[in-house]
């Protein structure tokens, strides 16, 4: 065996996430590590938990990074809330609400689905009817921004019915996190999760939750323990919590936190409401030059999120190879679909620190390369002039 | 609020880790991030697969690193392998064997302790009584390396015992992966977990775990599914495996297993015997140096672990006032004692990077200055000489 260090390529990233990470944030991580009690570090610790405050735009005092992925962030909400004999509202619109179904009966609980079609919001009427229907529901669970079709749901209507029939509210926003409006207080999100990769533009790895009062109370009244030692809010709280003595629970990711503090601080100098413009400004340039070369897109505009945008694959094209083609020969990733929609569309962020002019100009410029070499059925030489027109 | 970018203070890490972090791991970890369904991506998590067999010295196939600390790993193979109702046997010797069994519990399952002193190995016959008695224990699970007292447990006879009764031996290795022997497949473990934060010296947030095809099989044939989404080896394995086509599951650490993958590089530069060899004599160099000084080791020497070193505290000095002029006036980190030696013993790390010659002079000089400067009964002027002699 003589495996040799590994030097990457360089890529533009334009899937739904991992997104370009500022230079900034992975030389942070790359800053030395320091032990995970020691007082500097939980200084900074400080520092992350009042950022991401800011980021979720909430008071809540439990608000903290899961050392793990969004999904272990999904995980963290659902195992702290539901016990076993639980029922839960799921709404589906895309392949997370289905993961979503997963958490619950992993919990012991049974979920009450609310079907939407992939590529449209979560109808308000089908959850007031489900939260009728169900009055011991102890939850509804939606996702504000489902990465595998590019739908924003209203997340501000429906927490509000959930909390008319006094159910809490449980809100995937991996992919919307600082890349669209999100107010977990003014909207009433009880439970909220997150993740680094997407519009933070960070390195993956890391998942911001915040609970409110709210759930904190239904949490410290369970009858059972947490199903899971790791992600047991109880026990995280020890040592990211505000006592004077942080106990030890898990050694946490020091770099990766030091990673997820220089995002922060970098969205804290841009503001949140000028990230949240930068990514529809952004999205309307993609947009106009997507669709002068002829392209359309999977989501109702009214639904659209900026930062994730479906479009259709032209008639008679293999769409791996496009991908494979723009991977290859201009370094750039966009995603594939996902689920029902594998194979039909093709995913492009705008996420975070990919969502920039020079993102923009390269995947246009290539993928019209790229599809005009492959005889696909598009109009070229239009889409750049559409794009820098929007931009004005 | 104005937060600004965080920067470390430079520490010498000789806690019970993280420990100090190799340089050239820290630069590959801020390399820049690509997408984890990369080519490029996919072939370098096939070299840490293989790079993680030769550190565990097994072939298991399902041998991958965890998207998360050892606290998680711990949790992935107990949330694998036990379903409600399960038995299980649980030595405990420390806090690591506690954790396991709030594992046990939180799986539904029932622990069967098996109690030894803190400081002290896993006795052998009382392991042996346990499994007589409890036939229908699914599993035997123990510490090969109690990281918080500093003893080694013999895994071999525990393991071989585990089998003569037909019973899966479930092991932490968190402590003594890279930094004393250890040999899955010879000893026959079934499951085991480790970190990356000890003798790996990698940054901390990845648990490395592996599974026998025994273990696989009890997997495969569960009646239940396994209650946590994210921790489930069979869904992880669509991602992890080696099938030519990787699912997404979740989004992978993308730089943080740069960081392992590079820490496996040097593991295997280095060679793995080698790098026991190493930790055992930098243990025989810095014991030297504490002796001399008069401080004792908790851990009788048979069962001592070279990469961690718990000593006891001289009569009268406030431990938490000394860690802390070592830490301001030296930046030297080394651990307090946890649960039943908290307040007792300090625990000094010698781990991966951090046992080095360069690390038992500055822990031996830095404690000989604050000790003899708050008045400690210690020898002074005779440590360092004596921790050169054993280097020779």
């Amino acid at each position: 065996m003589s495996i040799t260090s590994f030097n990457p390529p360089v890529r533009t990233l334009m899937g739904p996430g991992p997104s370009d990470v500022h230079p900034r944030i992975t030389s942070a991580m790359a800053r030395p590590t320091i032990g995970h009690l020691d007082p500097a570090f939980v200084g900074m610790m400080d520092e992350v938990k009042q950022m991401l405050q800011y980021a979720f735009q909430t008071k809540n005092q439990l608000t903290i990074p899961v050392s793990a992925p969004g999904s272990a962030g999904m995980e963290t909400t659902f195992v702290n809330l539901l016990e076993r004999g639980d029922k839960a509202i799921v709404c589906q619109n895309g392949v997370f609400g289905g993961r979503m179904k997963e958490n619950v009966e992993r919990c012991g609980a049974t979920p009450i689905m609310v079907e939407d079609e992939w590529g449209k919001p979560v109808d308000p009427q089908k959850v007031e009817d489900a939260l009728k229907a169900n009055p011991d529901a102890k939850l509804l669970a939606f996702v504000h921004a489902e990465t595998s079709t590019g739908a924003r749901s209203d997340a501000d209507i429906l927490c509000k019915l959930a909390h008319d029939h006094d159910t809490l509210t449980l809100v995937d926003t991996v992919t919307s996190l600082a890349g669209c409006e999100l107010k977990v207080d003014e909207w009433g999100i009880d439970a909220i999760y997150s993740g680094t990769q997407k519009c933070l533009s960070c390195t993956p790895g890391i998942s911001p939750v915040s609970f409110s009062e709210r759930a904190v109370d239904v949490i410290t009244k369970r009858n059972s323990k947490v199903q899971s030692w790791f992600l047991d809010t109880n026990l995280v709280m020890g040592y990211w919590g505000s006592n004077a003595k942080r106990a030890y629970h898990h050694t946490a990711p020091v770099n990766a936190l030091y990673a997820l503090h220089e995002a922060l601080v970098i969205l804290q100098e841009e503001g949140l409401e000028n990230a949240w413009a930068r990514h529809t400004n952004n999205h309307q340039a993609l947009r106009a030059g997507l669709e002068a070369m002829g392209l359309a897109f999977v989501v109702d505009e009214a639904h659209r999120l900026p930062q994730l945008n479906s479009v259709t694959i032209p008639d008679g094209i293999d769409e791996a190879a496009v991908r494979s083609r723009l991977l290859n020969e201009f370094n750039l990733e966009i995603g594939a679909g996902l689920g029902t929609l594998a194979g039909r569309v093709w995913r492009i962020g705008l996420m975070g620190y990919s969502s920039r002019a020079e993102n923009i100009f390269l995947c246009l410029s290539s993928l019209e390369a790229v599809l005009s070499d492959m005889g696909a059925d598009v109009n070229t030489g239009v889409a750049l002039e559409a794009a820098q027109a929007a931009m004005k």
